[in-house]
This record gives structure tokens, sequence and C-alpha cells, in this order.
């Protein structure tokens, strides 16, 4: 029996929503996509609106971009400030009428990929989303793991340098400063890299663009990129030795920019890396969509 | 029924090794400490003569300061580097005639501490050791995790600053280059501590023991040792999310000179560290005993 889940992705930047068949999950009937408002009102309605789009059915399960605490509010969200301590289930279970399951972005993410993305059948698995900032999954043998708060799969926190640039959870040089949406602009400003072809402020699409088309200080960006994606992966790696890390978000649609280097510098970042021959770094099957995806699975 | 387990922690500086009755495990019946020796000829002969000295009865459990691959070799240690890809496990048993298991030295010391230690009955816990280097354990659900290749929970080559200074891994601003003995010693040397009272060069021991007198460099430097410790379980809390953090090896002995200021600093470096209320961070109750006891409680 066919049953239709709506599952949305709230990011910094974007939101997601999908439609899938719980009996064929790994098939998107629709999607849609709209920058993320500012207010927290306006964030809930525009949730609201999308569901509504995506022809919710009863059932509606969200992906946030930050500290999921009892399923029901946002702790900490460097990324989404606006949404911190907002009753958010509450306030769309008013509002559409039916039930409503949040989580975190990232785990939402990882759920998508366990089940119907290449992280399926493997048992010891690191997701990260590269997006505005960088979220995490963990699964160990074969289950999502939350931690005494559910906090647990954060690393876009992780410290890799204490006199980094400033990040927007306050503390300086976190690992999503360097190797996430605004990380890639970061690096790509150190270079003197202000604006695009355009005229425009350079975005990491620019930058895609640009490397795409040979343009060298482009390129070398993205190879800056991928060295830091690397240390961070290499820095969880000596922590967990996953099986499998899954690269996920918004920037996974140009992995090919970045996913070669990122697994030759992985090897040299990681202590013991050429007697790691079973770690593996794959790009998320379901693409930037894996966050809605997972979020449509909650239940 | 009594029997007689012997557990042999061999370290970077030292090897500790201790006799306990599997009856009562928190009651060490012999230790016995010395130098680790620099080949490997001399550390296997050494590990044998504890051994007997302890009055091995058919069983004997060794922690390694390193990646163990396979129960039988270490496959990279950093701090033991003249064990690498030696069958240890094998020569031991040709020497002593009896059983041998080999783990990584802080997973004993996680597994000691998880038996009769602080760790009883908690189900997420990372332990991490301050000897040397920093060694590391990480138990989920109340299981030791291992990871893909078993090298998991060897926090001490996070890098934390990718300039900073070189490591014996061969990398740069590993975790252990600031929060272990080592590290403590750096930590003096960038303050222009270089020798003790008497004009010995600057130790961890020399540096507790000035400390407790009051010298203000001293007690600034275990301050500094402090920040770097919070920081690298904050990046650990930011991933894991465990209940607690048991910090053992054989700093822990001087914990009282830097456990409560790691305590405050790892709320500010956590990300969503006001809400982290149910994360502790304790002393290893077997003290820098915990290595040795895990190892006589392998089989």
């Amino acid at each position: 029996m066919s049953e239709r889940l709506v599952g949305i992705d709230v990011g910094g930047t974007k939101m997601l929503a999908v439609a899938i068949d719980r009996s064929r999950p790994s098939e998107v009937l629709a999607i849609q996509s709209r920058p993320t408002p500012s207010t927290a009102k306006a964030v809930v309605e525009a949730v609201s609106d999308l569901a509504r789009e995506m022809e919710l059915e009863g059932h509606l399960g969200v992906g946030l971009a930050g500290l999921v605490a009892d399923g029901e509010v946002l702790r900490s969200a460097p990324n989404l400030q606006c949404m911190i301590d907002v009753p958010v289930r509450t306030l769309l279970v008013e509002d559409l009428g039916c039930s409503v399951v949040i989580d975190n972005d990232a785990t939402c993410a990882l759920l998508a990929e366990m089940t119907v993305g290449v992280a399926r059948g493997v048992d010891d698995v690191v997701l990260v989303t590269l997006g505005t900032g960088i979220g995490g999954g963990v699964a160990i043998d074969g289950s999502v793991r939350r931690g005494a708060h559910g906090f647990a799969g954060e690393p876009g926190h992780m410290c890799l340098d204490p006199n980094g640039p400033r990040c927007v959870c306050g503390r300086n040089g976190c690992w999503e400063r360097y190797a996430s949406g605004a990380g890639v602009v970061w690096l790509a400003q150190q270079r003197g890299v202000n604006i695009d072809h355009n005229g425009q402020a350079i975005t990491a699409e620019a930058l895609a663009t640009m490397a795409r088309a040979g343009d060298a200080d482009s390129l070398a960006i993205w190879g800056e990129f991928a060295d830091w994606l690397a240390l961070g992966l290499a820095n969880l790696a000596d922590v967990l030795d996953p099986e499998l890390f899954v690269v996920g978000g918004g920037l996974v649609d140009v992995s090919d920019l970045y996913i070669d280097r990122t697994r030759e510098r992985f090897v040299e970042s990681v202590l013991g890396g050429r007697a790691r021959t079973r770690t593996r770094i794959e790009p998320a099957l379901s693409g930037s969509s894996a966050g809605a995806i997972g979020a449509a699975l909650l239940n």
C-alpha cells in the first residue's frame, strides 16, 4: 500500500522539501526548495507552506541544522539561530494538525543513506553534511548514535585551530569555518577572490562554476577545501575508525571538485593511514536531498 | 576460587605491571614499574621479566601504546616506534609458554574503569590516557568500540592546529603535543621554563612539584594544559556526546592541578556547553594503574 511521506530539511541558507512513498523511498515524487527565512515565525510558516505543497498526508518529518533536544526544540544552532528554544514541533503540529517529528538535519541524511543510499548494510558510518556549516551523524554497529543529550555527531564545531577565524558559534577555527559552503568562500577571500565574474559577492556555486571553467585560483581554492575536509575526516577516523564516510549536504553536488584529493589527503592526515585499507569516503547517493529524504523517513 | 591475573601496560616512557585476583579485580596484589627500553628485543625481554616477577600463572595481558592490529602487532605507534610490526604476542608466547593477549593500552584502561572504576554502569564513556602521549578508548551502549580496523579511540592525533608543533607521528599540532606529559613540557618550554630547581631538564613531575610549591609559572603552565585538555575533550563531545570522560594515564596522579579548570573550560569549548548538563569529567579511579589492571582483565 502506498503511503506518502513528506520530509523537509531546514538548513542555514535553504529549505528543501520532498515527498516520497514509504514502499519505494529511493524514488522522489516531488521536490521543492526555497530560501530559509530569518525569523522563527517565517520559518515555521514556510515549513507549513512547503508541507502543504508536498500534499502532506498525516505525517511530517523535519530536519533542522542544530542540536535538537527532547525531539522538541533546538538548544544550539549556530546557522539557524532564530530557531533556538522555539517550540517548533508544537507550532507545526498546531499549524498542520498532523503528527510531526523533528531531528537533526544531518542525522536525517544519515538515516536516508543507511536506508536507500551508499551506507546500506554498512555498520560503522560517519556522515557529514557540507552546507552553510558542517553537520554530522554517527552510526555504530548499524544504529544511529545520539549520545547523552542527543547531541552526538556535530563535528562541524571541532576546533581545528584555536587561533583560526571566528565561528558563528562564538569560538575560533571550527571545522565548518573551512570545509563548508561558508568555509570555501572564506578560503577564496583569503586568496583575494571576493567577487565572481559578474561582480557579485563570491559564492560556493560561483567558485564551482569558475573551477569547472579552468580558473586556476578557483581550482586551488577547492584543493585547499579538500585539504581541510580531509583533516576533519582524519580527526573523526582517529576517534571512530569507521568503514565509511559519507559526504552529503549542498556541496555534495560539486563533489567531483574535491573528493579525489580529499581521499588522498585523508590517508596522509590520519594516524596509520596506509593501514586503514577498509575506510572509504563516498558522496551521498541521494546527493543534497538526503536530509529531506531522511526527514520523511522519521517516525 | 582465586585466579591470579597479570597485566602489563607498556607506555612510551615506562612499563607498569600488576597482579590481581579475578574475583577481586579492584585489589592490586603486586605492582612494579620500570622504564620502557628502546629496542623491541629489550621491550619483549622486560615484559617477560616483569611477568615472571608478578608470578604469572598461565595468562598474560599486555597493553601497548599504539594501534594494535589483529590482536598481534602494532601498526602505528608514534611513542613506541621500536615495536611497530614486531610480532610481540607470538614472541611473548614463545618466551613465557603461556597464553598472551595484547590490546591498545588505553582500551585496557577503559576496560578497567568500566569493570572496577568510575565508568561502572555508565553506557557512553570516552577515556583518555595522559602519558607520554594521549591514548583513548570509546564505549557506547556499554561496549568498547573498536572501529573498522580496531583503531578507534586514538584521539591523541586529532589535529588541533595544522601549523602547530611537529608531532612524533610526523604531522603537526596533534592534541598530544599539548595535553600529555610531553605536551606540558613543551608548554613550559614555550614560556622559557627549560630546567627545574635542580638544573635538570624540565619534566611533568617537576612542573607538578613546582606548581604545588606555588610557582606562578608552573601554575600558569598547568592552566594552559587544562585549556588544551578541555579543547580536545570538547572536540570529542561534539562528535560523541558521552555521559562521562575518564582521565587516566600517568598524569592522572596530578589531576588536582588541572581537573577543575578543565571542567570549566570544557563547557566553554563545546557547542551547546551549558545544555550538556549530563556530561562529567572524572579522574580514573584506578589512577595510573588502570591500563595495567585492564590488561590483566583481557582474555
